[in-house]
């Protein structure tokens, strides 16, 4: 059944028939949910039936938030056991789709992007990034779980096996310039330049002829895409951790300290991640410290 | 039937019998056409039956061109149609052996490095460039075709997927600096720096034993060659896409413009490839328009 | 039968139960024999035994030798021959067991780190390297040999082909900036600052639940580490070489040269290998010469 607003929250402005601009604007903190999905799946069908497309250009209305991560209160609709056109669940459906697409897809990022949002990212043909507004990384380490949705399986190739692992296992924000320097994105361009450098080569790409985009794509995926089979593997490993009582323990945690909720701890999570359970133990402790004293 | 020229546009200086230089001196652009892989195939003989021979470098004698790019007017003679002795068509046959050679191979890049210039370099087993002096790129897809040559093999594996897609799809120039921070280069190196480095490197690694140069290039290679399968495929793709309509509308635009004739459109063409269609359109537009007035 | 010093060249110091700095301490140049291989085989039943352990810091008591390289005068016990837990030979069980161990590994790199020491930090899940000392490098080509202990294979993951041919054909130092730019090390930091960060680093990955850095370690390893296959390829190749004539005449010149022996020697040998056998043929031609006039 199909969330009437969903559309709303992932915005398609037609600059040419061939290029088009994608809006992220799902206030407050654009976090992805069910109804991004939903957005952009249909999105996706959107630009399977355009003949006339080329190139999307993925941003966001906001300038804090790209996009920022997985929603943690549980609004996942049916993106985990729902089947897309893949035959991938819809998470991972959405993101292999458009690995896949005969059109190609642009990363312009501003603000936080975290999680699922770095792999939405990383599923996008390309990336370039605001040096002086950009929180780019794969956290989900620091609340109890792993990357689900592609990063442990893209990274290692974008950026080697040894800054892949300190993307994921220090779980910490990457800005513009380390994240160019690693390889994570294509490029970290002065933010008063970013729109223009990208504005420029969608619209060069636009100009250029369907089949010889898709063909020369296709050549680079098939030695450059992780395998389904990996990229599922991954997949159920995050279901099954989603479950795992620790997890559950940091995902409380970090949400009872104000994620998805103050704009501030929004911004700057990943920061605390390091010291998540101390405050909580102190409390712990010193409740027992109560207990032991008559 | 052997092109008694070809030895000539492929000009080798054996500085000792470890070390080769071999010089592309193919006026006035060093297009690559049928001689230039004539010469090559020769030169593989050669370097094959040396048991001396430790490593070549490969430049150019003209200083704005290395090798410039595929030949768009048809001096193909038979690299497309003809098999080597690795059993590929000659045109990948050609770099394929290379990477398969005990013999170490380096490409000292000044000039105009495109398509399937491109391709060679990256064949090559190490690729230094003059930082002041680089114009590399693989503008294929902007003229409707895509890289054939093993480009959208080798590039994912040197730059990672994402700038692998910009430098395919975007089909632009990529000055020294840009490549090296990319990895689409070992390094750039300033102009007057460039021959002194690499020369150091050659008589280097030339005073070391054969058996442990090919010994170690093998390990290496047996992780990191593209399989001869996605090779193929690419060419084959390749060599259906010149016959497609598109294509061959966009080759005769860019020949039209001045391509293999004038000496500043060649140095430059990769950036007119976003408008290459502009004035053909608007020519056509303007005609509509006389039809449409009495 | 253990040996009873070989613990003490490799000493843990448990900062926390879940975080342990690791140092080598071997004087006088910390070369790699069979005790170093012996302590580490001790270090991984250590660190598989205990279940708070999330992060292991490798370093060096010695800022000018990190690990030096492979042992050259025969001290290597049965590291080539007899088989560990993995089912390869010690040699390579050692870092394989490393990369697959859910405990992260970190190397914090000062001084030279050479040969089979590089083929350490490369089993190592991260390195992060003194900008100011470090001389990092696979010098095997440069004496007659090649990588045999993954080097070959992990290198051009992390590298490219190019970059990876150039260090191991190249068999030079690699200083800590030129390491980063190439991503052979994660990051060069000022020497300075580089204890705080792996510090900072290593307590922040502590801090954070075992199941959940094992299960993220698996995936990216899933996606980067090159097969058993191929290393014991490598491997194999590597202990025949040792026995090539041309092989055993340039490690004697190396060592009749200092190698393990002199300090400044010791320091910065691998600049020597490129005229590593000119003044034994200097000699013999002398000694030619002296033999024809009577």
């Amino acid at each position: 059944m199909p969330n009437t607003n969903s559309a709303a929250y992932v915005r398609v402005i037609e600059e040419t028939p061939a290029y088009w601009r994608v809006l992220f604007d799902y206030p407050p903190f654009n976090i992805v949910d069910a109804s991004i999905f939903e957005a952009l799946q249909d999105l996706l069908v959107r630009m399977n039936a355009s003949t006339s497309l080329r190139v999307v250009v993925f941003e966001s209305a906001n300038p804090e938030f790209y996009l920022s991560h997985f929603d943690l209160t549980g609004k996942l609709g049916n993106i985990m056991t729902a089947v897309g056109a893949s035959g991938l669940p819809i998470l991972m459906d959405t993101f292999v789709r458009l690995t896949r697409s005969p059109v190609v897809s642009i990363a312009k990022i501003r603000g936080c992007v975290r999680g699922v949002s770095s792999e939405f990212v990383l599923a996008c043909d390309m990336r370039f990034a605001s040096r002086e507004n950009t929180r780019l990384g794969q956290p989900e380490v620091g609340v109890g779980l792993h990357p689900g949705g592609g990063g442990a399986e893209r990274l290692p190739h974008l950026v080697g096996r040894g800054r892949a692992l300190e993307i994921v296992l220090g779980a910490n924000d990457f800005d513009g310039d380390t994240a160019e320097r690693y390889g994570y994105v294509n490029r970290a361009l002065p933010d008063a330049e970013l729109d223009g450098f990208v504005d420029a080569l969608a619209r060069r790409i636009a100009s250029f002829d369907r089949r010889a985009i898709a063909a020369a794509k296709n050549l680079v995926n098939d030695v450059s895409l992780p395998s389904a089979d990996r990229l599922l593997d991954a997949f159920t490993s995050f279901g099954a951790a989603l479950m795992w009582p620790e997890a559950q323990r940091r995902v409380r945690a970090v949400v009872e300290r104000g994620l998805q909720r103050d704009a501030d701890f929004e911004k700057s999570w990943p920061e605390a991640l390091g010291t998540l359970l101390d405050t909580e133990i102190g409390s712990k402790s010193s409740l027992q410290k109560k207990g032991a004293t008559p």
